[in-house]
């Protein structure tokens, strides 16, 4: 079966799952054997490698939790008990279990299911959210409010290794330690070796993993289980003689049980029998238990591993895009192609993201981060004073490729935006000029220290806003909307954003040649694939005119400008006398021009793919109704702002669906433009051929 | 001598200083034989605490630490080598030593030295800051600077054990250890038995000085540090000898060399001669070091430990305000007022901050803190739902109170804004109603748990932004004035500030009479006064006219609205009719109400207490703009919008001074309001006598 062939909803699922197609609800694995649980997986698996193959999506992190989700569930009675993904890309078995099978070849297209729990979808969905480290203390909420009420029911967390290491979920496992909250941590470590993940922490980890304990937990792990009588100790006797056996086993944990965590580790965490005996008997435990499980990251998409004959021949996509990503070639029987050297990747807070097959496979233009991340490694060649940071985004960010270039001026901090933000700042006192790429998105992580550390020194760090705007598929928690309106008040702060790729490269010379904090966002699009020109520093706060208008000026911050100048050429052609502006500067702005400008028209329209209240265009509206002041003409030209509307986050989807349903793609700009014309009462100025030939059609 | 009296500037310090008088850099500590070290250090605890008596200020952390600062001073050759003062409110020891004695008395007055470490007063801090746990990751960016550089500069840290408990200083910790970055961390410990800093993590601290080792440290230690012969091992052999030693005596320190990082302890922090030996050796060791070093808060208030004789009968002040603080009583003898119960208390993020001594003491009006956890209690009384949440300032947002009326509901997780924020959403996703009072700056730190948990997860959280608009004597990193454009574009929220202590009231109902995030701004200042009135249920977005008025309209966000009608009645004096609303909310705003009374006026001003760029202002030109399509009229209405202007961060002085400053008192926006109109080109509609004469003097 070729399952690059696209198929039509319902059709996948369909053909391949008894078992699963008959689940109504979780509340039916209870039903079922052990050896049909182990089915399940597989069908389980078989799905989400089938669906994202076709979607798009984060397969190995989802694809390492199976056993441990139908444990769960199994064991839980969702949702009276309360099952948090933390980063909840981990979260597909758990969709397919709670009655979403029929809808999952839907899997993060406009109005299909979303990339992660969403409240929306499911009841069995706890929290919305696509950020790592948020599980502990939603956990710990749940649990509090469990205990304020006097109720009992169970509450658990699975939290991968990674996501542990952020701040926000340190902070928790403080918290969780010191008011011993009752719960289930179930700690996903899926890292195979020595692991990736950065931070040490994380070399804790690896340290027990690879004691000689570690290397025999399974089978040492299995005699014990097996050996338990039914009855006999009672449940807490027993369990404590567990968890001392495996602790000792292990020889781990000590740093959780200094921290009033009780640890439980390593179990093998593809395991059906294993996890339902560890998860079963340590909700009889007081206070917080933190399960160590082992999962290999990708678990059972070697198609040999699971099901020879379904995946027989299947032409499985290569799962990363990133450069130094092994590729799996299609060849059946090869190894998953998951890659290696990041925990993080190319697309969400944690796990690499599988991109969907295009329609057709076209030459692709190199994207933003790419032009980024090749301009600082030539600036790099002669300026020894740049240091590349990404909070465990190597891939992602495109930094993997300046870590090869200058290894030693490269630091990958984990997920710990806050962190390498601030390290950036010190960096900068330092005497260096520190880069630090991170989505809009995530950089919500470390706003304080944008604030406090960063501008309150002024420091020249420069930072790389990567995934500014809408970012697609991974939906509400992902999208780059909230960053331009905060930084916008930080004083000293440069707020830029390109209008193509080749202006990108010289607002990266730009940043290095002045000597103030500079933020310059780029979205995640591919560039327009312009022939290089060689970059420029330019004059900050510099905007460009792109062309002259009489009727009407747009303003654009960042690439949307290239689709305000086709909304502009669109509407010449109804007569419309249309300007366009490249702002390249949010902050400063380019007063002179703009104002210039304004003078000019009878209405100016800004263009930002960011969220409106406060932002880019608010920044020039401001200085429209300042310079009104002393040029009472002004007065008569309106301004309109477009961007991303107030009240709404925005779900997931291709990016060019968001951009349509959204209208700021260059037609929507073209029809929003139009309506503020209309609205303002003016009308096209050039009465051609061409516009009366439109007006009557 | 009495220092409640007033003293000039320079005299306190003149009187009492012989060592440090004379010091002109630190260099010359290196001059000093340590008895004479020890005259220094009492020489400047007593200049601290006579200052602070007067200026108000952070006494107790700054007085714990002196000796540290001596040491460090002696040992390394700042500015070359790099002192970090974590939270930097420590920093007075080290002001002192680096050439501040002469200004010393202006600290925290307007143009006078300020409370934390600056730049621009000295070479020697490195680092402008006031929010706690930046330390690690600014001092890990000054040794990664030099290792890239490969210079060899020594770099050290002081570090509270609160500060220690944030998420950035945890992933510090965590990526230092990774690395193995060279640097010192000096752990100021300074909690003098059972810990009431909160947390799991210092719950482990407190476990290592519990020991016995821990109580018998000292002796032990110095017949250690006696014994070593000045020839002998090298250094090297010596610091590893001498670290097993201090680590075997102490029993601890396991969970930080399990995170690569060399432990040593427990050092006693206020004997000099033990901070040298050890300090002096650490240097010797690779990687990073982290010296505990037991401090007591508040060391040498206690007038007979230091000098019998200067503080003699001196009446110092009640160090905090705290209602359940301890007071001194000003009997000779008596033990220090260092309130108990929170190690962070009234002031700043990590310390209690002692006020200054009013010229007169008058009965003053209970503050918004006070009036929002008093109806915050009444209401708790009959909604079980309600659960208080602070992140270490229990006293500061005035949380103690409820705590005290229900314990059961109440949660202090330390220094830790981000989990605060998350843990409330999990809260309020299972149930329950959670309140979290933070400092406007400080929830800089959660901007991202309020945009992705919060408000993507539309979970009704109260936050209560305490300390919104200026502070005053804390200065640039304590302003609360990024937080209203930051929120203003998140979906689901709604922004509210009171326009008095009453009305604070019925906000607190009215959020909690609806199902979605809600914050309430309100500043650090007194209340009105205003006699009780009983609090009602406001609908969301509805504003208040106060007053009409024909030719100007002021439309302020919280309690700068009590100042705009002070404002509106001298202008009317001068034959203004102005009007004045009564925003309440930020977002939604009253856009019927606002455009209405703009459509009356010529020219609407706005007034907030935050930063001008996208903020509340902003966001009610926006309104007006849109409006301005449909209604062409409301063109020659000028908006003109009065706040914190762009570009800067406001530094430290009295409220009232920065005020005045700002132009924000009642007279200052009276004649921005005049400069507007002037501008706009309106005159007074209402030629009255008073006008006339007041145009004619």
């Amino acid at each position: 079966m070729k399952i690059a062939t696209p198929i039509r909803p319902g059709e996948a699922t369909a053909a391949v799952s008894s078992i699963l197609a008959n689940l109504k609800g979780p509340a039916d694995l209870r039903g079922l054997e052990e050896a049909q649980l182990n089915d399940l997986a597989a069908e389980i698996r078989e799905t989400i490698i089938r669906t994202v193959a076709r979607t798009g999506g984060h397969l190995g992190s989802s694809l390492g939790v199976v056993e441990i989700a139908i444990a769960l569930h199994r064991l839980l009675d969702s949702p009276t008990d309360r099952i948090v993904w933390d980063t909840g890309h981990q979260a597909y078995a758990h969709k397919l279990l709670t009655g979403r099978l029929e809808r999952f070849d839907t899997l993060r297209q406009i109005d299909g299911i979303g990339g992660f729990p969403r409240r929306s979808e499911s009841e069995h969905d706890v929290f919305d959210g696509g950020h790592a480290g948020t599980g502990l203390s939603i956990a710990e909420g749940l649990a509090t409010a469990r205990d304020v009420r006097g109720s009992n029911e169970r509450i658990a967390v699975v939290v991968g290794d990674a996501a542990l290491m952020s701040g926000l979920s340190l902070e928790a496992r403080n918290d969780i330690g010191h008011r011993r909250t009752s719960m289930l941590i179930v700690l996903n470590d899926n890292e195979m070796s020595i692991s990736p993940t950065v931070g040490a922490f994380s070399k804790y980890l690896s340290k027990i993993k690879l004691s000689h304990a570690w290397q025999t937990s399974k089978t040492a792990y299995d005699r014990l289980v097996e050996k338990v009588p039914i009855l006999g100790p009672t449940m807490l006797e027993w369990s404590q003689r567990l968890r001392r056996s495996v602790v000792n086993l292990a020889s781990p944990g000590q740093l959780f049980e200094d921290l009033g965590i009780t640890y439980i580790g390593v179990v093998p965490g593809h395991d059906l029998h294993a996890l339902l005996q560890t998860f079963s008997r340590v909700f009889e435990l007081p206070g917080p238990v933190l399960v160590h499980v082992r999962t290999q990251k990708g678990r059972g998409y070697r198609p040999a591993e699971t099901d020879q004959v379904s995946f027989h021949g299947a032409a499985l996509p290569p799962m990363d895009l990133a450069p130094r990503a092994d590729r799996y070639d299609g060849t059946p029987g090869a190894p998953p192609a998951i890659p290696p050297g990041s925990p993080h990747g190319a697309g969400s807070n944690g796990d690499p993201v599988a991109p969907a097959i295009p329609a057709s496979a076209p030459a692709k233009n190199p994207n933003y981060t790419s032009v980024f991340v090749a301009e600082l490694i030539e600036l790099a060649r002669t300026d020894r004073r740049i240091v590349a940071l990404t909070a465990g985004m190597p891939t992602g960010t495109g930094l993997a490729k300046f870590h090869e270039a200058y290894p030693d001026r490269f630091i990958d901090v984990g997920i710990a935006e806050q962190h390498a933000v601030t390290l950036a700042t010190g960096l900068a006192i330092g005497g260096m000029r520190p880069v630090v790429a991170i989505y809009s998105t995530f950089l919500q992580r470390a706003f304080d220290q944008v604030v406090h550390d960063v501008c309150q020194n002024d420091a020249p760090v420069l930072l790389g806003v990567d995934r500014a705007g809408l970012v697609g598929e991974d939906g509400t928690s992902h999208q780059g909307m909230f960053t331009v309106a905060a930084q916008r008040q930080l004083p000293f702060l440069v707020v830029a954003s390109p209008k193509d790729e080749q202006e990108l490269r010289s607002l990266v010379h730009t940043a290095m040649a002045q000597e103030h904090p500079f933020a310059i966002h780029y979205p995640r699009d591919a560039g327009f694939g312009l022939p290089s020109v060689e970059p420029q520093v330019l004059p900050v706060g510099q905007a460009e005119l792109l062309r002259e208008g009489r009727d009407i000026v747009l303003v654009g911050f960042g690439p949307i400008v290239a689709r305000g100048l086709e909304a502009a050429e669109a509407l010449e052609r109804e007569g419309w006398s249309v300007g366009v502006v490249n702002a390249r500067f949010a902050k400063p702005l380019d007063r002179d021009l703009l104002v210039g400008q304004a003078r000019r028209a009878r209405l100016v329209v800004t263009l930002e793919e960011s969220a409106l209240a406060g932002g880019f265009g608010s920044g020039v509206l401001e200085a429209i109704e300042e310079a009104r002041f002393a040029d009472p003409a002004l007065r008569d030209v309106a301004v309109h702002r477009i961007g991303i509307p107030e009240g709404r986050f925005v779900d997931h989807g291709a990016v060019s669906d968001l951009r349509r349903a959204l209208r700021l793609d260059a037609a929507g700009i073209e029809v929003q433009v139009r309506e503020a014309a209309e609205a303002a009462g003016i009308r096209p100025s050039i009465p051609t051929p061409i516009h009366e030939a439109a007006r009557a059609s």
